[in-house]
């Protein structure tokens, strides 16, 4: 994982996002936290030019809106065919007609490399029957088993075509044959407006820097998203809350290196 | 009030916001440090399913525009259908006649529970006689006395045929019958931008949680609000300013229990 | 400069701003920190309204689109016709052609008092011939020399028809015969997403309280940036990165005062 780290920190990619205007500040300055730049850009006129330019592609629906799902098509077919990875985010799929049709039609027209999400949004992707409970997970869709959550994560990713990336208390990685299964974090974290949009960016700019390794590249995101919350955690002061802790992520983020990353991830790899 | 914050806290209402890109983040976060869910849609698509499946609405006007307009009536009729409280903040109505025309368009087809402003705002509803400047209160519409500023919101709520929280250096809540008067928070909260827009969400968490209770459970929100301010306010160091304000106030939410509220709440009633 | 500062805090104007939803949030409170007032509104139906009431605009192109484009050129021609001042930061010009085009259109159809921008973006707009990485300057930009820097800036500043703010590692702001050259603020400053944006609206602040002296004006804008980066570098605890980075900075406009920018700040004047 320090391999993927550094390598992302030596090349600091020009990530292109088009995410939801709630947590994008958080977005922007999680990229910048960890090596890359951002640019975000949703209009139909310029996504094209600017994926182009980018070296890798962040779509989130979030704040879902009839104006940006062209950009987000036209963008994404854009960076499939100048093979750019491409991480899509679906929020609060399951929630909404719109969220989940929109979130299936981008899944057909675009390769997207990697898939992020809680379990309640990949189960209304790749089973359609889960109830998303608005953005966050339905207590309805915990999961059992790490092994039933594992298995689910392989068939998911097998469904998807894409390496998915479900995050909860543990969180699972996989490309279809192997699991990383995390156990980093901290549930303060679920606390915090957009930790799952801030990791989604964070591991647009993993696989861009690393982008022949996506299931590591998106490993290490997740360990590295995982890590920053436990540190995060640990400065935290008696009178600070969600908005203090928000800013110590972020700022574990940018003083994270590779040796940290090694020392603090807990994962197995699962086959 | 503490069976108010206790309310919230233990139902953990998903609250609809349709508000403005500026302050979004802030209210995100705000109502998950109050204890509440926040979702954010204003697609004209998706707004009526959201607000099915949530138990509140909030609607903010501060960067208005056409787009949205709709989605707000949409949302709000929607609400008004399944019994769903609904807060309205008029931000900067009476600064342009977009958002004048538009607030009192939405009050034509909206039954809003509660309405949320400053003096000037809830002027140029309730009379069609202030001038705005900007979004914060003009100093011309200065209340003289305190009595004076509980018979005009008494008088507002009555025209307007909601509960109205008029905030400012002393806040009044008044369902036109009974009044609040609540003397917390500090002036340094108008140094913050959208310290008007959080108050608003987190009235929309407290009506969410305690339905059957409008002015009490508007009147706990003000309060609460008016108490993080102080409590805020006492953790600022000497090199520390608006910045780290906004942080502390929405730490300040994060941190509170209903011993804390009580404790600190000055307030009388006014019939 | 202190005399600027002063002004700005004496008269403190309400500046209107149509900018981007990455780095709103952060623009808002740094206007709300030097001692003016915000108001955002965007839509074609109100910012006539909106600039009217105001005394100075500030527009962005950072998250640029269709719908938003006739807004800025409707406010800016207002603008023009009250005699304010407007400031523009053409964020990215040159990384598409969406950019470089709207750029070029909005400088057709507005008289913009200051132009603020990386190198990269004011030789896009003058010359016609950079190569913008994203929203950062391109490293091939890069000013050999600061006698060039000087030269380009005041051509720059001849050509565009407007006072020029060229911030890097100097900043050079000339309105075409004269230069200050101001050599504060700290490289940390590009880990923050929106410092150019927030140094934008801090010039709109500061020429809409000096609209006679925009030189003066927008340098000790760009000054007091710089100084506030310093302040709020020297706060940094070892944990802290650059979401607190941020905080720190708007926290140190909030309390700059004329003594302490003149005790800081570094500056020479070239003619």
């Amino acid at each position: 994982m320090k391999h993927m780290l550094e390598n992302l920190q030596k090349k600091s990619p020009l990530v292109h996002n088009i995410t939801n205007y709630v947590t994008v500040n958080d977005c922007a300055n999680l990229l910048i936290a960890c090596g890359a730049s951002p640019i975000m850009a949703d209009d139909v006129e310029e996504v094209e030019e600017i994926t182009t330019i980018s070296t890798g592609l962040n779509i989130n629906i979030g704040t879902l809106n009839q104006r940006t799902i062209p950009a987000m098509i036209l963008a994404g077919k854009k960076a499939n065919l100048l093979h750019h990875p491409v991480v899509f985010d679906p929020v609060g799929a399951g929630a909404s007609t719109l969220r989940t049709e929109t979130a299936k039609k981008l899944m057909d027209e675009v390769n997207f490399s990697v898939i992020r999400g809680n379990i309640s949004e990949l189960k209304a992707l790749s089973q359609g029957d889960s109830s998303t409970k608005g953005v966050d997970a339905d207590v309805k869709d915990a999961v059992v088993s790490v092994d039933s959550l594992v298995s689910f994560a392989k068939e998911a990713s097998q469904h998807v075509g894409a390496v998915v990336a479900i995050t909860g208390e543990i969180d699972v990685i996989s490309d279809g044959e192997t699991a990383y299964l995390i156990q980093n974090g901290h549930p303060m974290m679920s606390k915090v407006s957009g930790t799952g949009c801030m990791l989604s960016a964070l591991v647009g700019a993993y696989i861009s820097a690393n982008p022949d390794e996506l299931l590591l590249a998106t490993a290490t995101a997740v360990a590295a998203m995982g890590v920053a919350g436990q540190v995060a955690f640990e400065r935290l002061k008696p009178e600070d809350g969600n908005s203090s802790y928000r800013n110590y992520i972020i700022d574990a983020i940018y003083n994270m290196d590779g040796n940290m990353l090694e020392n603090k991830v807990k994962y197995e790899i699962r086959r």
